[in-house]
Formats: C-alpha cells, sequence, structure tokens
C-alpha cells in the first residue's frame, strides 16, 4: 500500500528498523539523555526560546489538547477559539466539557480567517485564543501571523494545535508568541501513533504551576517536574519515543528544519500541478503543506477512497461524517516522493478513462 | 541486554517483526475486523461473559485507571481502596484529585489483605472497592476470591487493576464478578507500552452511560460506542494494537491462557528454585507468577540494578522512592526463559565472588 493519509503516515527504513527492536527498560540515565535530547531538538525544529520546555505525553492529539485547556485555562477565562472544522471543534467540545467561557469564530468551509473577522473581537478582554493552525479536516492552513499580532495586542494566551502542521510549513513559535505549540507523532514527525508533544513557553509553565487541572494522567506539573531529570510521570511509549529521537536526529543531519518544509511543499506542489485536468475541486482559501483538499466533481469521495483502497493498494484520506462523500484530502507527509504522486495520478487518469470520475 | 524488569518486557520475534512494518491507515474495515479480533479475545482470556466489552485506550495503566474511576465513580460513592503500595496509593491520589469519597485499607510492605481485615468493613455502605490484584511495587498478589467475596456480599462494584497479573495469574472475571479488569500492554501481553485495556461488565457500562466523567479524552461512552463497529474516538497506537492482535493469536495457537500462565509460573519457579541460598529475601506474603521481589541482605538493591545493567547486560527492575535501595524486582513475563534465569543467577553469583553481594 501507498499512504497518502494524513496519519500514520509512511515512516523512513530506519524508523522502521528501530520498531523491530527490542523496547528498553527506561527508567535509566540513558533514556533520559534520549529524551532531553528529543525535547533539544523539538525546541530547536520550534524555534521556540531557551526558557521554553517540551513535553512527552502517552495518548493521540486530543489528550495533548484536553492537557493544554485543563493546565492552562479555567472557568474565569474568557476564550476565543477559531473554529472552522472538526478540529477547531474538538477544542470547542473540551473547553465545553470543562466549563471553560468560550466564544467561537466559526468559519465556512474551506475559508481563511480575515482581520475583519478578528476586528470584532478586538479589545473585549478575552484572556486566551485556541486554534489548529492546520485544520486537517478541511485543509486550511490559517493566517498565524494574523492571529498572532491579533494576539500580542490584546495580550492574549495563545494556544497553537499545530498536530498536522509542525514540520511541514514554517512555525516559529518564539516569533508568533505562541505559549502552547501541540503536534504528534504520526504527522509530520513520521513515526508511529501514540505519543503526543508539548513546547510550552516560560509563561505557560507559570500557569500550569498556578493551576489545578483535576486530572492525574493529564496534570502537566508532574510532566513538567519529571522532564527536568528526562523522565515521565508514568510509563510512556518508549519506542515510539525512541523512533521519535531518530527522526529528529535525521531532520537534522538532511538539514534542518528548513530542509524538512521545503521537501514537503516541493512535494505538495508536484501533486498539486499533476492533478491539473481532473475532475477535482481544491476548496482551501489558504494550503498547508500537509495536505490537499480534494471535492471530486463526478463521484463519491468516499466511493473514490474505497476504490483506490481497494484495487489500487492506495490510502487517501477520507473525511469523516457528512463531509465523507464530499471530500477526501490526499497527504504530502512521511516518506513519499514525487514518483508515489505520479502513481496516485495514474490511478485517478484510469479512474477517469473507467468513466468512474 | 536480558530484560527482567515488569515492563516494558521482552517481545517475541514476532512482534518484533510487525514493529517494523509501516503502520496501516486505521479508518477502514480492515482495521476494525482486526479490533473486533482483538476485544474478542481479550474477553475469551479474561473469561469475561458474553455481555462484557474491551476498550483499547492509547495511553499508560494509569489513564486507563483514570478513566475508570472519573467514569464509573461520583462524589456521590464511598469507595474502599486497597493500598499496600505505589500502585494502591495511585489509585488513592486518583480518588483524591477528582473528590471520590473513600476509605484506604493500608497494608504493610509485602502483606497480603486478611479476613479479619475485611471485616471491619462489612455493611458499612460501600459502593465501589478498587484493588490492584498484583501491587506490582512490592510484589504481593493479594487473595482475590477473598476480596471478591466481600464484593459479592456488600454488593460492590469491583474495579481491579490487573495490569502487571492479567495472563500471568489465574483471574476469572465473570466466576470474580469483576466489573472493570483493567491491563496494559507492556506487560505479559509482552508488546510495547502505549495501549491500555479495559474489559468492562454490563453492570459498569450501564455506568458509563449513566456518568459524566468530565473529560473529552478519558470519556468512554465515546470508546464504546466507537468499539461497536471496531473503531477509536481518536487517533490510536495502531501499530501496538496490531502487535497486540498477532500476540493473542500467539497465547491461542500455543494453547490458550492456561498454557501462558503455567509458562509463566515454570520460569517464576525455576527462578525461586535457583536463586535460594543467595543473600536474597523476599518478603511477600503472596507472589504473583510474574514479580519475583528481593530485598538483597548485603548491599543496596539500586546499585545492585546498576552494576547487572552496566557491567552484565542485565535489567532488572529498581523499585522508585524510599524502596529503592531496599529492594529490586525480578520479571518473569515476556519473552524469557529458563536460560535467561540461569544467565541472571550466573550474574548474582559472580557479584556473591566480588564481595558485591
Amino acid at each position: 500500500m501507498i499512504n497518502f493519509t494524513v496519519g500514520p503516515v509512511q515512516s523512513s527504513e530506519e524508523i522502521c528498523r528501530i520498531g523491530a527492536e527490542q523496547v528498553p527498560y527506561f527508567r535509566t540515565s540513558e533514556f533520559s539523555s534520549l529524551m532531553k535530547e528529543n525535547e533539544k531538538l523539538i525546541l530547536q525544529f520550534a524555534k521556540a526560546d531557551e526558557k521554553s520546555k517540551a513535553i512527552f505525553l502517552t495518548g493521540s492529539g486530543t489528550a495533548a489538547m484536553e492537557a493544554t485547556v485543563i493546565n492552562l485555562l479555567t472557568s474565569k477565562d474568557k476564550v476565543l477559539i477559531i473554529n472552522g472544522g472538526s478540529f477547531g471543534q474538538r477544542f470547542v467540545n473540551i473547553c465545553s466539557v470543562h466549563n471553560i467561557p468560550y466564544t467561537e469564530i466559526k468559519l465556512e468551509r474551506g475559508k481563511d480567517i480575515s482581520e475583519d473577522q478578528l476586528k470584532e473581537y478586538e479589545g473585549k478582554n478575552y484572556t486566551a485564543l485556541l486554534v489548529n493552525v492546520h485544520e486537517t479536516s478541511t485543509g486550511v492552513h490559517y493566517d498565524i501571523n494574523l492571529i498572532s499580532e491579533f494576539c500580542k495586542r490584546n495580550n492574549l494566551l495563545f494556544i497553537v494545535d499545530a498536530i498536522s502542521s509542525f514540520l511541514a510549513d514554517e512555525l516559529d513559535v518564539s516569533k508568533l508568541q505562541i505559549d502552547v505549540m501541540i503536534t504528534s507523532s504520526q504527522k509530520a514527525l513520521a513515526c508511529p501513533p501514540g505519543i503526543s508533544i508539548l513546547v510550552i513557553s516560560e509563561k505557560a509553565e507559570k500557569l500550569i504551576y498556578e493551576n489545578d487541572p483535576h486530572s492525574l494522567y493529564l496534570d502537566l506539573k508532574d510532566a513538567l517536574k519529571n522532564a527536568e531529570r528526562g523522565q515521565t510521570p508514568f510509563t510512556p511509549a518508549v519506542g515510539i519515543l525512541i523512533q521519535i529521537n531518530a527522526r529528529l536526529k535525521e531532520i537534522e543531519h538532511k538539514g534542518g528544519i528548513e530542509k524538512e518544509i521545503e521537501k514537503t511543499a516541493e512535494l505538495a506542489e508536484d501533486f498539486r500541478k499533476k492533478i491539473k485536468g481532473l475532475p477535482f475541486e481544491i476548496e482551501s482559501d489558504s494550503l498547508s503543506n500537509a495536505v490537499t483538499p480534494i471535492h471530486p466533481i463526478t463521484n463519491s469521495a468516499y466511493k473514490i477512497f474505497e476504490i483506490l483502497k481497494d484495487e489500487y493498494g492506495i490510502w487517501v484520506c477520507p473525511n469523516g461524517g457528512d463531509m465523507s462523500d464530499y471530500m477526501f484530502r490526499v497527504g504530502h507527509i512521511g516518506n513519499l516522493t514525487k514518483e508515489d504522486n505520479s502513481k496516485l495520478v495514474d490511478a485517478f487518469l484510469d479512474l477517469q478513462k473507467r468513466g468512474i470520475i
């Protein structure tokens, strides 16, 4: 199978090779050193300042999103949530479950946020802003500079889910003054799913120590204290953390974060060029390098996903719920090449020949 | 390295081989079938009745412990917690964080619970009992029949953390009327860490649908609903779930749960026989097949752990906190053999010759 989904994605040979190794015992100085190295490289690639910290949670991205909300926000906050799809909605649901007062800025499917839309919320005593910089469900990559400037002017705590964008799109945590940046192992990190990562500013760290998250597993104080010695409060997904270590070093050796983003951007551009002329619409205002969202005009998106899977050995990424017939997505993260793009486009051309699209 | 810790433990060749494979996309009928098979085999090995359900959470065992508490208990409950070590204490901490009223039955280190100790709590309107059937920190395997009878007489919801005991010691969920049984991927399941599993009785399922856990990630309603179609609410540790599938089938093909327990029991017995005469004390009232807790009389337990790691290529399992000099543990779960036991005992004999123990 060739995997064009947005996670889990394809891993490099080296990452797969490590997957075959026995998982070592981890309450050791050896594992602590590896974890400290993971933290250093994540902070480096996020361009976070030297007072920032990284936390590695064993859980899905949603665990990290919820941990962020409950450790940093309380019922005294007044939160703005940019909601342009199912991951924006997830932040809404998390705030709702935990009784955090919020206002949603609902965006139309496929639309970026505009200066005008934000203006309405200027100077209104909001305390924090939550955004999924790449709304993975619709493939919209928001104007993060615009949002960052808004947060700076209004002195908002700035929380950014960059789960499917980190390492694929430019993101300068320090310059944008992001207080919490969230990502996961199975996106552009191209490791198996199971680990989520938080990059935490000094300001966010202080808030974590002031708050009571009412959770043991998601208590970031505990995670921060353990991280000082390169450990975690509970048995983590050790194997995946070792794979992450190799992958971070792989990125560094290949020229660093800029090269990695460039590679993904080229792959995305190559694909978008190759599908011109096919009966597809791309409805996104602003694309991430990570994904191309495709609305097929002539057949159900889910049907196309199924045929590609069963007859061509290719996974594209179906959408869920009421979007399932409308849209599928093609990922450009993970260990993919331009030749893989060509194979997918050949399959599309064949579907066209067969009258399926 | 030979790994005698209690997790992560050594995996079979087949499990390692799967670790090297690309992790597939999972919102597919193929992955749903695999998950349904995982559920079926877990329920079968737990001897749970046909109305029971299994849930697979991406997280450490503590995530499953906390999920159980917040989905099944409320501030209206009156909970008994058997606390004989750091995992009993973890249940105490979880109940405390969530304001669940509880009484601890504190046990001395190494001691099993007695009928007399339980008598005091008979007919006192408790609503639930929490126990770690194998208190992994001290290696005490509690008299689960005694506790089960107490729960039946007092009509208590019976919650059993069997994280390090499931597949190593006999446990009949149906006969013991256990409402929630918890285990994890990295113990006797001998897969990498990252997945925790809950076996849920019909009674427990009803309670889950009645309660509000105030968490999105750990909401078991959502997990149960998704599990009906063999899915999870959020991206799970797909690779580990595939390894669990292979491992469960491996156990089945090798003669099932009885054979697996027998193998572990033999390994434990072999080890305990071989260390007779060494300057070690075993202070546990009642041993699990999974672990032998060792108090070395002539040197620091942590020192011995370090020397075995650095000079003999062997991991035993150190204890944390104030137990670290007092005790280390030797695990009998995972892919170990009697020859491995001999290698460890040879190392002990060499330490004796060198005057270290």
